[in-house]
C-alpha cells in the first residue's frame, strides 16, 4: 500500500468534499463527498441483500442497469442513511442525483448515490443542496484522505488502500471505505469505493467486482446486522497507456483482479479491526469442510456468536462456546472429527479436549490480531472470515446512537 | 402460580440436593439435584438440536427410547456441562447413571441425566460419587426451592412455576428451570424440569411436551447461542384419583396441555427476564406474516440483533435497526407494507416513518417489560418471541467465565 496514491489522485477522477451539516455533528466536519470522472467511465456496484434497502441503493441498481455499467459520478453523504423514508426519501435522492447531473451536463443515470447514517429520517434537503453545490464548485480540490474522512460515521479511523499494479503501464487501484456497525456478510456490508485508471470494460468490471466482493467484504462480520445501505462501487477511468481489458478472462484481467482483491481485502480488514468497540481482529479459518458453503456457514456462526466474541474480548480460551456455535451452524459437523487451534495452540482434537496451558493461551489472546482454526475433517473446502471482539464499548456506542 | 406447590411437593416424587463441589464455587452451594419417582413413571424429554451435544443428552435420548418413555429418576449437576469431553465424558455420565440405578434397584435406562456449566472439562468423578450418594441418602429432605437453586449457574434468580389444574382430582403441575446464557430457540434452550401427579401415558406426554416446547421455551432467545446441553423433561407420577390420559386428544388432555403450557410459558418468561446482564424483558410480536415460519424467522432475527438489543438497553427508539434486522431475516417482507409499534407508539406505518415523541417513547422504554409489534401485512400468521436487552453486564459476565 502506498499512502500517496489515494482516491484523490487516481488519473481520470476529481474528488471534492464539503460540509453540509447533514446531521447535528458534535464538531463541524465534512459529510458530503463527490467522485467525478472526467468523462463517462465503466462502473460496477454490488449492493445490500437486505430486503429493506435505502433509496440510494434502489436508484443505483436502476442507474447501473439503464446505463449498461457506465457512470460519471458518485455522490456520498454521511449522517443520514435515507433508508425507510418512503416516497419522500426516494424523491430526495432523485433530487440529489439531478443536481449533480445538471451541473455536469450528464444523464441522470450516470450519477450514483450512497448514504450512511441514521435510518428513517428525511435528508435535510436545503442543506444537502448547498453542500452538493459547494462540492461541485470545489471539484479536484480534495486533499489525500479527505474523501475517506468525509464518509465516516462511528468509524474511529479512516480506511484507505492503494497499489500500483505490476504491469508497465502505471495502473493504480485505490480505495476507501467506511463501516464499523451493521456489518455482516451478504453483499458489501458497508460503503466502499474503488477507483482505477485501468481500462476495463463494464462487463469485465462487473464480473471481477462480484468475485472479489464474495471473497473479501462479504467475509467480514462485526455484529451480523446487514445494513440497508451497503454498497461497493468500482469505477475505471481508462486513463492509462495500456491495452483495455474487454472481457473477464486473460492474463491482464487476472492481474487486475488480483490487485482489486488486494485492495478489497485490505479495506475489509480495516473494517473488521475498526468494528464498533473492537479491541482486536479475529480471523476465523474453517478448513476441510465438505462444501464451501459449510465452511462459510461455520465461520460466520462462530464469528457472530456473542458468547465467542465476549470471550475473545476477555482473553478467555473458552473453546466450548466455539464448538457450541459450530454445532448450531448450518454446516455439516461430525463432533468426533473436529479439531480446534487458537493462536497456534491445539485446544480440541478429534472430538476430545486437549490439555493446554490456559494462562499462556490467555496471554497470547491479548494480541491485536488472533487466529482461530477449526478443522472439520470432512472434505477439502476452506473459508476465512474476519471479525472483531465484543467489548463494553460496543454496548456503549450502540446503546445511545439516535437519541 | 402457587409458591407452596414446588417440585419438592408433587405427589409421587421425592427430591434431594447435595453439595459435591463440582466446580470451585466462590461460596459453598448445592450443585447436585435429584428427582426420584416412587415408582417407574411416564417421562418425556426434548433436547438440544445442536449437532454437538453433551454426554447426558446422548444418554437421555437412548434411555427414553429403550424404556419407551418410562423413567424413575433425573440426576442433575451444575458447574460442569460434560460436553465435548470425548469417550471419558460418556463413561463418566454412564457411571453416574449406574450409581443412581443401583441405589434404586432400577434398570439403567430408567435414569435420566442433565448437566450444565463449563464445556470441555471432565466431571470430578470422586466428588460426583460422594455428592450423588449424599443426595440418595437425603431423598425427600429437600425444602421448597432447593432444587431450583441447586441447578443455577450464572442465573441471578431461581425459576419456578406451579399450578393446580382446574379439574376436581387435585392435579398439580410444577416446574423449575435454569438458563440465562447460551439461550436460543431450537429445542428447549436450557434445563427445565416439570413434574405432575397427573396420570398421563408416555405417548400423550411426549406429544404434549413437543407442542408446548415449540410455543414456549423455543420462543425464548437471549443470545442466539443454542447450548449443547439444553433439555426439557416432564415426568407424570399418576398419583391422583382422576382417570388416566391415554392419548394426546380429548378434553382432559387439552386441560392438561393448557396447564403444561402455562407452566412452561412462566418458566420461559423467567429465563428471558433473567438473561445474562438483562435489565428488561422484550416481547417481540410479529403479526400478519404470510406463513408461521416467516413470523418466527422475523421475530428471531430482530430478537437476536445486537444492535436492536443494545438500543433496548439504551432506551433508544432507533427503529431503523429493527427494520434492518427484519429485512435481512428469512421472512418474506414487503418494505412498503410494514408497520411497527413500540410500547404502544406507532413509529413506522406502511413503509414510511411516523413522527413520534422520541423523548416520551424513550421514557416508556424504561419499563421492566416492553413490547414491540411488527405488522407484515402479508397474511394471518403471528409469533411471539421473548428476549431481553444487551447491557454492559452481558459483556462483563461473558468476558471472563472459565478463567
Amino acid at each position: 500500500m502506498d499512502s500517496l496514491r489515494t482516491l484523490e489522485n487516481v488519473p481520470g477522477f476529481k474528488i471534492a468534499v464539503a460540509s453540509a451539516n447533514v446531521r447535528d455533528w458534535a464538531e463541524p466536519r465534512n459529510d458530503i463527498a463527490l467522485i467525478v470522472a472526467d468523462a463517462p467511465v465503466a462502473a460496477a456496484g454490488v449492493f445490500t441483500q437486505n430486503q429493506v434497502s435505502a433509496a440510494p441503493v434502489k436508484i443505483d441498481k436502476k442507474h447501473l442497469k439503464t446505463s449498461d455499467g457506465i457512470a460519471r459520478a458518485i455522490l456520498v453523504n454521511s449522517g443520514n442513511a435515507n433508508a425507510c423514508t418512503g416516497k419522500d426519501g426516494k424523491k430526495n435522492a432523485h433530487r440529489c442525483a439531478v443536481q449533480v447531473a445538471e451541473a455536469l451536463t450528464a444523464p441522470e443515470d450516470h450519477i450514483l448515490l450512497a448514504s450512511t447514517g441514521v435510518i428513517g429520517r428525511q435528508l435535510p434537503m436545503d442543506r444537502m443542496e448547498k453542500g452538493i453545490a459547494k462540492a461541485l464548485a470545489d471539484l479536484g480540490k480534495a486533499e489525500p484522505g479527505d474523501f475517506a474522512k468525509a464518509i465516516m460515521t462511528t468509524d474511529l479511523r479512516p480506511k484507505e488502500a492503494s497499489l500500483l499494479l505490476d504491469t508497465d503501464d502505471g495502473v493504480v487501484i485505490a480505495g476507501a471505505c467506511k463501516g464499523s456497525g451493521m456489518i455482516a456478510p451478504n453483499m458489501a456490508t458497508m460503503l466502499a469505493f474503488v477507483l482505477t485508471n485501468a481500462a476495463v470494460s463494464p462487463r469485465a468490471l462487473k464480473a471481477g467486482l462480484k468475485e472479489v466482493a464474495d471473497a473479501t467484504f462479504n467475509m467480514v462480520t462485526v455484529d451480523g446486522d446487514t445494513s440497508t445501505n451497503d454498497s461497493l462501487f468500482v469505477m475505471a477511468s481508462g486513463v492509462t497507456d495500456g491495452p483495455a481489458i474487454d472481457k473477464p478472462s486473460g492474463k491482464r484481467y487476472d492481474k487486475f483482479l488480483a490487485g482489486l482483491y488486494e485492495i478489497s481485502m485490505s479495506l475489509a480488514r480495516q473494517i473488521a479491526m475498526d468494528g464498533e468497540g473492537a479491541t482486536k481482529l479475529v480471523k476465523i479459518r474453517v478448513i476441510n469442510a465438505k462444501r464451501h458453503k459449510d465452511a462459510v456457514a461455520a465461520a460466520k456462526t462462530i464469528a457472530e456468536s456473542p458468547l465467542v466474541k465476549t470471550a475473545m474480548f476477555g482473553n478467555d480460551p473458552n473453546w466450548g462456546r466455539i464448538i457450541c456455535a459450530l454445532g448450531r451452524s448450518d454446516a455439516k459437523v461430525d463432533e468426533d472429527r473436529v479439531s480446534m487451534t487458537l493462536c497456534g495452540r491445539r485446544m480440541f482434537s478429534k472430538g476430545a479436549p486437549v490439555l493446554f496451558d490456559e494462562k499462556e493461551l490467555s496471554g497470547l489472546m491479548q494480541a491485536k490480531e488472533i487466529e482461530l482454526e477449526v478443522d472439520l475433517d470432512l472434505g477439502k473446502e476452506d473459508a476465512l472470515m474476519l471479525t472483531c471482539d465484543f467489548s463494553y464499548d460496543y454496548v456503549k456506542i450502540n446503546a445511545d446512537y439516535t437519541t
